[in-house]
């Protein structure tokens, strides 16, 4: 029903099956993921109502399972990417999983998926830093960015009369870094 | 030998192959589409010592096919996400498609494979803007975006014995710059 990519990796489109509406692939060496794709191998719709929430786990420093929803798929939106590096230091999330007891290993992480009436999927709300599905995102970030610098270097700025006398410290006129 | 997915919609495991060592994937309304994930199947390898390029094709107003080279899969690395929103500004490049005058509909773009001696795709060079694979190259992106930056501020740079009196203007230090 589910397939799971690393981007760089092979396909894998075989999870286990821990329970009759939950699925989890295993993610070794999973520091060095960056992206990952969950989709519907689109053999087997989700019955009539129903979506998969998608979890990201892995291990904590004692070994625990720290879970994060990622987000969904649906039988209109069968697939989706995710970014998962940058999650482990975030927190964990309440999970459906809870009572499995997933081994956990310390290189690897697992995707799980669960199979959930939309209404409560519509209720969840997964971790903001997973999503890679827009330019929107992307621009946001990179704007957010330059702000926090602008926002950062204008701290420093000085006018000058405020100067202290150093003819060789170079200076950028603030406006510039404005327009740029 | 190749599957193809766009974020949100159902992958496609059947390319149309338009030449023995060429795979063309149509891609519907493909203003709407942000990411593409191409990637193998797992069924076959690439023979030994070839691999496959990975472009992207959409019409121009004047319904001509533009072609650009988004990036690799290999044996190695048999999976990629690229981005392809915001590609259609860019000018199209060499490509090994030419003589097969794909039709073109206004709305339906393509990812076309084509398979090639390693040390020819070596000789490539992909469109930069469409990378989306590794925390590194985003990073390096982002680098390359501030060193962008400072080169442009630092040629405003002045010292204060170069600057005209203008008691009002703020003016960041450049070594700010550079730290951050």
């Amino acid at each position: 029903m589910f397939g799971c990519l690393v981007a760089g990796r092979l396909v894998q489109a075989a999870p286990q099956q821990v329970a009759e509406d939950k699925f989890v692939f295993d993610l070794p060496d999973y520091e060095n993921i960056n992206h990952v794709v969950v989709f519907m191998l689109g053999t087997i719709p989700f019955p009539d109502g129903m979506g998969g929430s998608v979890y990201f786990c892995y291990p904590d420093q004692n070994g625990m399972a720290v879970w994060q929803l990622l987000g969904f798929v649906t039988n209109e939106k069968p697939s989706a990417i995710f970014k998962i590096s940058g999650l482990k230091s975030g927190k964990g999330s309440q999970h459906p999983f809870g009572a499995m007891n997933l081994p956990q290993t310390p290189t690897v992480a697992q995707i799980g998926i669960s199979v959930e009436l939309l209404e409560s999927l519509a209720q969840q709300t997964p971790v903001a830093s997973a999503a890679v599905s827009s330019v929107d995102s992307f621009t946001e970030f990179t704007q957010k960015m330059l702000d926090n610098f602008y926002n950062f270097a204008s701290s420093f700025a000085v006018t000058q009369a405020q100067m202290t006398p150093n003819p060789s410290e170079a200076f950028i006129p603030a406006n510039v870094v404005l327009k740029w």
